[in-house]
Order: C-alpha cells, then sequence, then structure tokens
C-alpha cells in the first residue's frame, strides 16, 4: 500500500489561490475530483497564501472539497487554532500536516495531537534548521516517534518526512534521503515514510524526469507515501510500476488494468 | 561509475543472425557504433545461434566490432574453447560471459580463467537450476567470489548475475533480485552486480516501462551495471539521471548535458 497525498488543493498556487479568492467551487471541486479519480489517497488542503484569511478559506475549502470526494483530508497549516477548526469540520480521520520539533511548533502542536483521531505527517526539521546527515534525519525521526507514541499516536499513523532537499543544492541530497528513509523503516517498524517529493528536482530542468525516478528509487529504499501531484499521469505510472515490482501487486493485475487503461504506457 | 554491457550483438536476434550469415560487416559496425555513441561500456558478443557456425562466426565478428569501436567487448560464449580462440583476439582486457556452479561448466571455465587478465561475470546459478531465495542467491556468489578470488581474480573485475527472474513468474521475483544485489554489494564489498535487466519484464505488457522503473529502484539497491540495450534511449535517460539521483554525477553536468543534447526529456 502506498498513500498518495494529493497536494493540488494549495493557495500557493496561484489558480487555486485565484480560485479561492473568487468562490470558485467548481474548480476545486474539479480538481479534488480528478485527483481522487487518479488515484490520490488522501487531498491536502492549505489556505495558508492569502493572509489574513486562512480561516475562512479553510472552512470554506473544506466545504467544497468534502463535497467533491469521500477521500479523506490532510489538513495543511502551521497554525494549531486553524487545524483545530478544521478538525472539528471533517467527517473522515484525517492527516495532520505537520508537526516538527521546532520549538515554537512543538509544544502547541503536541496539545493539539493529545486525544485526537487522526494521522500526522512529521518533519525531520528542528530549530538549527534542515537535517545535514542521516544521522540527524534519524535522530530527529526516532524523537518525533517518541514523543507522539508518549500521547497515544500508534506508528501506523505516524507519517515521517525526512525532507528531502534538492539534488542541485548538493548531489548527495537524493543519497541522504534513500539512506534516512531506509534507516527510519528499518529501525522504527510500523511508521510510515512521506515527503514532498518533487523538492529533490529544484533548480534543474525536465524536474519530471528527476521526480520519477526518485520515486522508484525510493521506493526501492522502503519510502510508502509522497505529497505529490496525482495527475502527473507519467508519476503514477511509476507509482504503479513500482508498487508491482516491490511485490505488492497481485498477478500484477493492477499494472495490467493500468496498461489496458492506456494509462501506463513505454 | 554504471557499466552499461550492450547486448545487442546477439546471434539470437534475427538481424544479427541474417547480417553474420550474410557476412554484412556494414550493418555489425553501425550498431555497434550506435551502442557507443550511446553510452555502452561493453560490447557483448555472441555468436552462438548458428549451429556449427560459433567458431567462425566469433572469429568474423570480433574482427568487425573491433574495427568499428574501441570499446572494450564482453565475450560471450558457454564453451571455454571459443572463449580461448576469442581471448586471443582481443586487444583490450575482456568481460568473459560467464561461469556458473554449474558442475560441467565450472571446472573448464575455472582452468580458463587461470592466468587470464579479464573481468567475469559469474551467474548464480547452479545444477539444482534458477535460484529461489535471497539467501540462495547470495549463497552462490559467496562461493562463485572465493573460487574466483582462489585463482587471483580480483572482486574488481567480478561481476556477479543474481539471475534477474520474470514479474509473471513470482510477483516477488523484483524485491528477490533488489534484495540479493543490496546483500551481495554489502557483504562482498568491492564485486560488482550485474545481470539481463529485461528479463524482469518477460510476459508482461509495455515492457520497456518495467525496465526502466526496475534499474532505478535495482540502482537505489547497489546494482553498477546491466546486461542492457543502450539503444533504448529512454532506459539510458533512466541511467543517467539515477546516477545523479545517487550522488555520483558532479553539479548534475552529466544530467544538463543529456537535458541540453536532447536525450532527457521529460
Amino acid at each position: 500500500m502506498f498513500t498518495v497525498i494529493g497536494e493540488r488543493i494549495n493557495t500557493t498556487l496561484k489558480k487555486v489561490k485565484a480560485a479561492v479568492a473568487d468562490r470558485d467551487a467548481d474548480y476545486i471541486a474539479d480538481d479534488v475530483k480528478q485527483q481522487e479519480a487518479a488515484g490520490a489517497t488522501y487531498i491536502d488542503v492549505n489556505a495558508g497564501a492569502r493572509i489574513g484569511c486562512e480561516e475562512e478559506d479553510m472552512r470554506w475549502l473544506l466545504g467544497v472539497v468534502q463535497g467533491a470526494t469521500s477521500l479523506p483530508l490532510c489538513l495543511d497549516s502551521p497554525d494549531p487554532a486553524i487545524l483545530e477548526m478544521a478538525y472539528g469540520l471533517v467527517d473522515k480521520k484525517p492527516m495532520i500536516n505537520s508537526i516538527s520539533l521546532e520549538t515554537d511548533r512543538f509544544d502547541p502542536m503536541m496539545d493539539f495531537f493529545k486525544g485526537k483521531a487522526c494521522r500526522v505527517v512529521a518533519l525531520c526539521m528542528d530549530d538549527s534548521g534542515m537535517p545535514k546527515s542521516v544521522a540527524e534525519v534519524f535522530d530527529r525521526a526516532r524523537r518525533l516517534v517518541e514523543a507522539l507514541s508518549s500521547i497515544g499516536v500508534e506508528r501506523e499513523d505516524i507519517f515521517i518526512d525526512p525532507l528531502i532537499q534538492p539534488l542541485s543544492v548538493d548531489t548527495g541530497n537524493g543519497v541522504m534521503a534513500m539512506e534516512a528513509v531506509e534507516r527510519i523503516m528499518m529501525e522504527l517498524p510500523g511508521v510510515h515514510t512521506t515527503g514532498g517529493l518533487s523538492n529533490i528536482s529544484f533548480g534543474l530542468p525536465q524536474r519530471r524526469m528527476v521526480n520519477r525516478n526518485f520515486l522508484a528509487m525510493m521506493m526501492a529504499r522502503g519510502f510508502d507515501s509522497a505529497i505529490m501531484d496525482p495527475l502527473d499521469s507519467e508519476l503514477m505510472a511509476v507509482l504503479t510500476t513500482g508498487v508491482a515490482l516491490k511485490g505488492g501487486d497481485k498477478f500484477c493485475m493492477n499494472y495490467l488494468k493500468g496498461v489496458r487503461a492506456g494509462r501506463i504506457k513505454a
């Protein structure tokens, strides 16, 4: 099972921002339906880009998105008050994006999670910023899992984000992410790993080529979720093929279905 | 460094068989030049398909191929006498394809390798046939490395072939190959791993899609050579991207060069 967190309902995207400003429910609903049809597992909803409007924008978006899909949502905000409001409006167990070890964020988010039924994206970020080594990623992952476990969050509900950093910044960043994922999946059994896949290709040309191959390589090391664009059909084809190659597609049925539907083309 | 063993000069391929029968040197030379231009590291030469003609076909092919390229060759035959003749005709240190643990093959091949300067493809095959588990692959790899080391073959010159088996036969075959490669690369440091990449997709539609993603996934686990078709430009693009993602492409120069040349397209 691979968990696809559809990243498209995010007001930092120009068209989404405009649709939200115009209260264009059709645009949002249509996008969400397309993400569901393409194979999204969760629909991420981020209403943070219009300054001063996050609460009302999030409220409006949740209504529209839940009217368009029966998929669970990934509530994406740094603000526990917004998340609290949003949590009260969802009708399925949501994923919350995100907690980190940054001191101004950690305690309020821990308070938020206490006693709630939700899954959580846990970022391997602390006050010193982005991690610089596999050991650093793993140490942060371990601390996050310990903290979340202490308030009753099951490992099955924890999605560790190792923080994928651009290859163009350091050619070791791909290997760092792969090794961190492998170590997290081996040494913290039961948790999931996820992350913003396309960060890897920032600053490079033909980014989707890099994203696709990085997805396959990360899957080979245990990555079992990504925050990604389900409407990138070639990326989704890599995902279906990758699941089959990992032995997760009985009789390759899903792969064959994808080929017959024309979604998987060599 | 990834070692691409170009698999196209093989008389089991219809057009090659016809070209060899017709002594069509231009056809062979042109194919070899294309493989070199596309990034092959070795040119595999297999003259086994025309019964009773292997020796003279191999001799003719070696002349034509070496006239067309300065790349080293991979001499591909089960017959030590053919290999002995071929070894005497090559002007660069060749790779020999292959030795295995099958009793009728092992001793004659060991005799062949004694005192020769060459690299070797070592198949994880024994008298009981194809391996059925990672443990079996690894055990055979270990025995092959021990035997070859005992006659002075350096690990750097050994290319272990874990024997990639079709996903369509068993959906666990992808994972078995990936785990075997990882274990071989970790526990027998210094050796290489290689194999006939496209075996994975036998019996499935849109095979090149499966091959491409399998290559990326195998690279993520340490696979550092493949017996493959360098003229599959999309497969070669995956290879270039995969090497960059593994941190093997300084400043992503080779990736960027591929993009500029139009060889890498998202």
